[in-house]
């Protein structure tokens, strides 16, 4: 019998589900809107309907042994949530694991849908053969998922990693978290357009860059991959916005280097579709914000695996604690 | 047989040793001075003497079966001092564990002094029955040493856990590090004679408090227990300075908390001889920093084995390593 995993990444916008081996090796590949605004009982119904869908697509010779779901948020050992996902009202106290087993006989594992994500970088990505890690979600906000001795490390409570939320700038851009000078305002989609609009609102009439010109006509159609695109044709005002991006990213990875002392650094998200660029310029700032002979230890690299890490982490770690 | 463990704690003025047993039952403590000025080899010779002493106050139902050395600064896997620790000329290099083993033909395993004070306060202190915990010790610098699991995390080269050069306040004081506000700077005993100088020479003429009269009568005779005495006795400018202290304490304490998700955060060191007047006004802090969620679920406590529980936490380290 072969042993099979299903993995839930569950989104804003969708849910993702998938089967996937040990090896990492997904099929059935499937998405349903998540709905997030009818609430969490019907989120915590489509999730259900979902394994169900991907359950009745195993054949005689397959077994599924589990399933993996990935949550905006914290998410206790016992897969209660605790918390942090506002964007789906009634999220906080649905209970995933024992959803699942009560409707399918299946044990169930949740976790933070970065520390999934993370997970599945060790196991099949960006991660491979690295013993400690950390990893940056730089998404429409800053997710965060740490590899201790090569497994996920969640926290006693299953919250930890809230990388997003190292403070870069004392008094900086005050976050949803309650505190100013998150990295999450800086290093996220909407962090580094924020920055572009600071940039060019002050040398507007003084510099007469691309970008500039981008912003005054329309601000609104402004994006992280916009400003990258000027970037890459060296814009003067765009790799302003990079400079000061990756200053900051490079704080908060400096911070981390220095508690954990990781092999790797991993970034992900979709600000990371940028690519070298990214890396290059953070590469330059690390070493001012961290001990220099931690950081030689340390390499820093894109995520590999896109945005199907989280639906395969989610799924790994069936194989991780159902082994 | 008995088994026993010697444990070495190399500081700045002594080296102290101690046999130890599995339950942390030390005897024949003894410390002899370190004579840093003399260099690397000659501060190696004197641990190995120190170990050669307490070798031959064990008995015939006796068997050392390894030692453990706390070393400030940065050191490997290998038992080889990796730099940091810049008062002891020539110490970088130095390869500790293959010196033990040649001389006397016992494992030895090494790791950084607060590491070593950490271990200790989990098996026999104030981090019982804890499985993830960080500890920062607040003395002349500021250092830190991170459980995970319930074992002592040492990073992939044995240098994680410099939880001291956390920045908590942008371009602030510099540190010797290289970065500038750096919670070294700020929560060590020099950093609190800092911040109390500062708040002194500010309000002069304006208040007329008498830690302000210590100031200008005997600047040089200031310590931070000289400054707990009148945060005691409700001098108004001493508890300005343990606010601000501890303000800059709780902002590093959130960040870990924030990404490691522990179960306890334990405070040790020197500076906090002054007790619980600390504790309370870090509690006050914290919840600025840091998700609530997770704090919730976090306490804050006082170390409970002094200052020997480096060399404790040293010979607790055989225990772990060589089972």
């Amino acid at each position: 019998m072969k042993k099979l995993a299903i993995g839930i990444d569950l989104g804003g916008t969708y849910i993702k589900g998938i089967v996937i081996d040990k090896l990492g090796h997904g099929s059935h590949l499937t998405r349903v809107p998540t709905e997030a605004h009818k609430g969490g009982e019907h989120v915590l119904d489509k999730i259900l309907s979902l394994i169900d869908i991907l359950k009745t697509k195993t054949t005689n010779g397959e077994q599924i042994i589990g399933v993996g779901i990935g949550t905006p948020g914290f998410v206790d050992a016992d897969g209660t949530v605790l918390g942090g996902a506002e964007n789906i009202p009634g999220w906080k106290g649905v209970q995933l694991n024992s959803s699942v087993k009560h409707r399918f006989g299946l044990k169930a594992v949740a976790l933070n849908d970065v520390t999934a994500a993370t997970l599945a970088e060790l196991k099949y990505g960006a991660g491979k053969g690295v013993k400690n890690m950390a990893c940056f979600a730089l998404g429409t906000g800053v997710g965060g998922g740490i590899i201790i001795d090569n497994k996920v490390y969640k926290g006693s409570h299953g919250m930890a990693g809230e990388l997003g939320h190292i403070v870069v700038e004392t008094n900086g851009f005050p976050c949803n978290c309650g505190q100013r000078g998150c990295i999450e305002q800086y290093a996220s989609a909407t962090g580094i357009v924020r920055i572009a609009r600071e940039i060019c609102n002050d040398l507007a009439g003084k510099e007469d860059g691309s970008l500039i010109n981008e912003f005054s006509k329309k601000p609104d159609n402004i994006t992280s991959r916009l400003i990258y695109e000027y970037v890459n044709k060296k814009d003067p005002v765009a790799l302003l916005v990079n400079e000061k991006f990756t200053d900051m990213l490079a704080r908060a990875i400096g911070i981390v280097v220095n508690i954990l002392s990781p092999d790797r650094i991993v970034l992900g998200g979709g600000v990371m579709m940028a690519g070298e660029v990214i890396i290059d310029s953070v590469k330059r700032h690390i070493p001012r914000y961290c001990w220099k002979d931690i950081w030689q230890r340390c390499d820093l690299t894109i995520a590999k695996l896109g945005e199907d890490a989280g639906v395969l982490g989610a799924g790994a770690l069936v194989f991780e604690e159902c082994p």
